[in-house]
């Protein structure tokens, strides 16, 4: 039986998600939405031609017994109240990033979850499902290039407008990168610094734009972020990883070769959404097929998001202070041991 | 309403297909089957834990009320038939190449299908729906390189068994470039020469491997395609396009980079599975959605598997007389005429 | 002590040399000149501040004491003259291509040298002493592709001028891929083919462009040159030999990459002199160093420059006839067997 | 005339440039040697047939009349000591890094060059004459990335012996990015900050390795250079500006693409000799040619070896205290203002 959907938050991410579901991916229907703006969720439900209820709020959405699991694409400060409400009832959540807005919001999640007792939510790091995010993660965990000593990665965008402000550079766009991070090379995050470059005159003047962020894990490896969103030239997502017996790299995303002009070239996407738009559908084919399969999810979990957050938090001290920052994170608990998709690729 | 398919051949192909369109794909189920081995049709809906009615022919697949279209993955010497009768009962049909065997065979298909009045038929060649392809058939309409002058392409397979014959690689290995060039170039073909370079000594005795194909179009363009299927190296598909102000080229298969034991690397694939993943499930689903949506499929006709027909045929007299061969093609009918797929890209 | 060089024609490129060899390379000086042009002549040796004499022609230039090696940079069609004087007065020459403008005037040479007893001449043919045919050729000889079985090629220009016609695309511009191809793979030309795709429109009315040669060696290997002298966007030479086990590619020139604009691009080089200066460098040197430290040139000699005329004049009568025409050597005698610099790269 | 060089110290690469300038250059002789090991010297004076005189010491080889540019390739705390000596005869210098092991050295250099009036002496940075950092200066002196922002490069080795302690990883290994990374960009040196990856397993007990060195600028560009000299996989120089508009990237090794064993690959450098062979003929070139031509070398100056030694200091104290140490520079006076070289490229 297709596992019903019930969406609280019907914006751009959250018709995105809708319609991936319902067009591209198998195995889920969407039963009910909600939205603090009725209007707008009706009308997603009849422009998409859904046989959907439209509830009131998100308690009465969570309650409808056709909902199974409750995916919420609302602002981020609403997250936490509607993700420890479907535990309670016992519902699968998919929260898209960020899990909660405060490491206490994420803590208090985290503790609902376990006292719930089974995995119920997974928190929308769609990079982990990125093919070369994976086959990265592939050869490391193979031992291809020994134990990983360093890492190098960019986060590039186009341009940001007048609503992007500096903190947004750690909890908006570098967020990603600090899931992804960890998970890539087995390890937890021990500090975090943040540096800033000469500022790039194309940056509006109430935002410091490139900013490097310098991690450092527990067992001593250095990454190296840069975070550059007014970069002019592309969406751009490096990443390399230097072992002690070689390197891997993230592949370019492949585009048709030209000559002409005097230039051998390649374009380059300007977009998140085309850039993970194969890493979206995966992680929510992987999020249905887990839960109707195995009766969990076993993605990207609460305790990642607390993680997340709780890094995300020293960066935005370190932000400020311009110090090392200590990330303090309790042992991570058996109930969050890793996954099969944590421990080998897809 | 959900698509009902009937599948007749449940062999390697058939299940891939049955697998992609309930579990990949949207808008679509499988709702009855048929095999001349009936124990393995039986096998495969209860594995794929199936809904769907085995027939004990195509005859009674296709009267089946619930069965809208029905998908062709027998052995290609059964194709024609069940096509035949698929069209005269008015049900749309999805044919894994070739559409029949003969030439003869596949000018039946078109006179039936006109006769019967609207487009139902769509032939498996999934390359016209390769985001690489695409891309580089968007360039050329856009006329980003001019005029195509020139083309070259190569299709290379690690290694064949010893079923392997001759003339396969020009009616199951190069029947995809027929289609092909022709499509991304917007031109017919004119005539077909095949040449034999030195032979492999990897390739068994009864097969001429490598082979050069090659092509005149009727505007001029001239196209060079080599064929090596014991490359022992991988599955390599290029394909490059030379214009009056510069080349557009495909682009390898996106593979994570290395730099280990003294070589920056990249990982060849080895098989056509994963090489064409993606575009099979464009394939389907474009023809699904074209369906359920406009009520005719608009990817490769019948039309375009009598042309790879006609083609293939004069490639395999080629292979004999070593002469150039003409291709001799009745002017596309109406009914055929460009659809938007063929008039731009995706 | 160093070679002492006497300059028979001091054009364009008779200038580029004289001005390598006296301030690049090392071991050689120029010591005469001649030009039917005297004045001209005259001016470059001041201009170059040369210690050299002016001599009125060939002749007497030939029969200076000081001159030990004749550079021929004079037209075509002067070659044959000087060289025949430069071999029977027992001085090295160093003639850019063509040896002859005729194969018998290349027969001459090769026979007047024979019977003066030892290696005289190196042809102008620098290909062989780039770094990446060298890479190729040793990767070949070190049989680490197996068996060559297809060499595919393309010699690109940005355009041309009204007095280049269409003979000069094999005489002039596809002469250094006759003289590469067939060094590469260690094999001789059986036959020569040319076939016009789709003229350009940007080519003027006078000139086919593109041309595409057809070559097969007596083992059999198929060699596809494609020519093209207005392809607007570079001067690009590429060059792929697909063997038995693998495939090697020449390397694209060194360039800065950059993202810029949207685009990730590389810029393409728009002349042959920067492509080829450091060959040209290695084969003077090499030149030079040979016949100091051995008595004797080992780079292409007069045998290499007659199978070009051969073969080009073969392909001149292919380009008319538009069919299959017989390269007919005889046998390579003794005196010119195998040189180190052809049995294994520098 | 050609310019009569005099080498003190004929070890490894006091040899290597002695072939330079003897078989590849031009304009220039070896006319007198020097080495403490004086057998050493009048061997390689026979090896390599030269005609030139060996002198017991540094001294006696400057009074030489014949001598009119020192090469100094003896061991580094000797180079000061040669350097001022000549500098007083007024005779040119060429010097391999370091200029002199202490930054006092190099300031007492500096003024005597002042004192004596004109430039003289050229430190071997020979990067500064590779092709690839030639071509991201051209590119960023033209504005085609608009102002640096951040630099991130590599400088990895496959392996290094025990006598390798942890300073020359700044000292003889970092010291070339020390040089072009400011030069490159066109600004100077404020900081430097060495942190400590966790430790390849690779590297001797005694050696810390890798090594992440981070440079801030007056302007405020962040650079980050990896120092990682057992590295195994081979010499890898990577480099990489980021712009306000774009970016630039040292381009890869050219190397023959191959396609074997399911790898698409190149072969990777294993020394620095290769890596840099054409960057040492240009820079001996261009050292002899403005000397012969202008009366005066245009290369990295003894400002420049300064500027190295104080910020290779600041490195090792960096390395001890792992706090961001001070690099503190007096201005550039007037006599080492920049010269043609660095305004432009070559
Ligand atoms: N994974 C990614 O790469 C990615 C990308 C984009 C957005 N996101 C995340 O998705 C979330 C939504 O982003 P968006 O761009 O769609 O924003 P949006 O503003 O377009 O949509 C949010 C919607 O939620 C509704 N809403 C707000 N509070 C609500 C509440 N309490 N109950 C019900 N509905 C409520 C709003 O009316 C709005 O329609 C954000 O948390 C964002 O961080 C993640
Ligand atoms: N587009 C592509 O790249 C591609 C790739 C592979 C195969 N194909 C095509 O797909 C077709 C099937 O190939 P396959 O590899 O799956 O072969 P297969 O032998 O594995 O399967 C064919 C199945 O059809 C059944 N069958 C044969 N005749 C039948 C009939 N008259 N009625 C009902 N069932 C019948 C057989 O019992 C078998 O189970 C072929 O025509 C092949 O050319 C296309
Ligand atoms: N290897 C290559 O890639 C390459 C490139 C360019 C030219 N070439 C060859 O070099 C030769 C010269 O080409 P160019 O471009 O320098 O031509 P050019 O016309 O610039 O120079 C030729 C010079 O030779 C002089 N000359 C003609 N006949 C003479 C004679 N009998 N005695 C003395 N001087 C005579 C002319 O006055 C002229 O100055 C041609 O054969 C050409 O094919 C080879
Ligand atoms: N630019 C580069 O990339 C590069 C590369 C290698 C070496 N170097 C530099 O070159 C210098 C030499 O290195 P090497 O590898 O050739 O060392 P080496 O030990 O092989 O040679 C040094 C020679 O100098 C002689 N010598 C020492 N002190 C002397 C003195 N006072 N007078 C005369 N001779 C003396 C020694 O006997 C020896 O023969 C070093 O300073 C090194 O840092 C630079």
């Amino acid at each position: 039986m297709n596992l019903g959907f019930g969406v609280v938050g019907t914006g751009a991410i959250g018709q995105e998600h809708m319609k991936r579901i319902t067009r591209k991916l198998t195995g889920a229907d969407i039963v009910a939405v909600t939205d603090v703006n009725q209007e707008l969720a009706g009308n997603i439900v009849k422009e998409l031609n859904l046989n959907a209820s439209v509830h009131k709020d998100d308690t009465e959405l969570i309650n409808d017994p056709n909902v199974k699991a409750v995916l919420v694409t609302s602002w981020g400060p609403a997250h936490e109240g509607t993700v420890l409400k479907a535990i309670e009832a016992g519902k699968f959540v998919f929260v898209e990033k960020p899990l909660a807005t405060t490491s206490e919001g994420c803590e208090r999640i985290v503790t609902a979850e376990q006292e719930q007792g089974k995995r119920l939510v997974q928190v929308g790091f769609m990079r982990r499902y990125d093919s070369g995010y994976l086959q990265m993660k592939e050869a490391i965990d193979n031992n291809f290039i020994g134990e990983p000593l360093m890492v190098r990665c960019s986060h590039r965008n186009p341009e940001v407008g007048e609503r992007y402000t500096t903190d947004m550079a750690i909890l908006d766009t570098l967020i990603h990168e600090i899931d992804t991070l960890h998970w890539l090379v087995g390890d937890d995050y021990k500090s975090i610094q943040v540096t800033y470059p000469k500022k790039s005159s194309r940056a509006l003047e109430h935002l410091k734009d490139p900013q490097i962020v310098t991690f450092e894990t527990k067992s001593g490896i250095i990454m190296h972020a840069e975070i550059f969103v007014n970069c002019q030239f592309g969406y751009d997502i490096q990443c390399e990883v230097i072992g002690e017996e070689g390197v891997v790299k993230l592949p370019e995303v492949p585009s048709v070769g030209y000559r002409k002009d005097g230039v051998r070239g390649y374009k380059i996407l300007q977009d998140w959404q085309h850039r993970f738009n194969d890493a979206f559908n995966n992680e929510f084919q992987d999020f249905i097929d887990s839960i109707n399969q195995k009766g969990e999810p076993q993605g990207p979990s609460s305790w990642d998001g607390y993680i997340a957050s709780v890094t995300g938090d020293a960066g935005v001290r370190a932000q400020t202070s311009e110090q090392v920052e200590v990330i303090e994170l309790p042992d991570r608990p058996d109930f969050y041991k890793k996954t099969k998709l944590e421990e080998s690729s897809l």
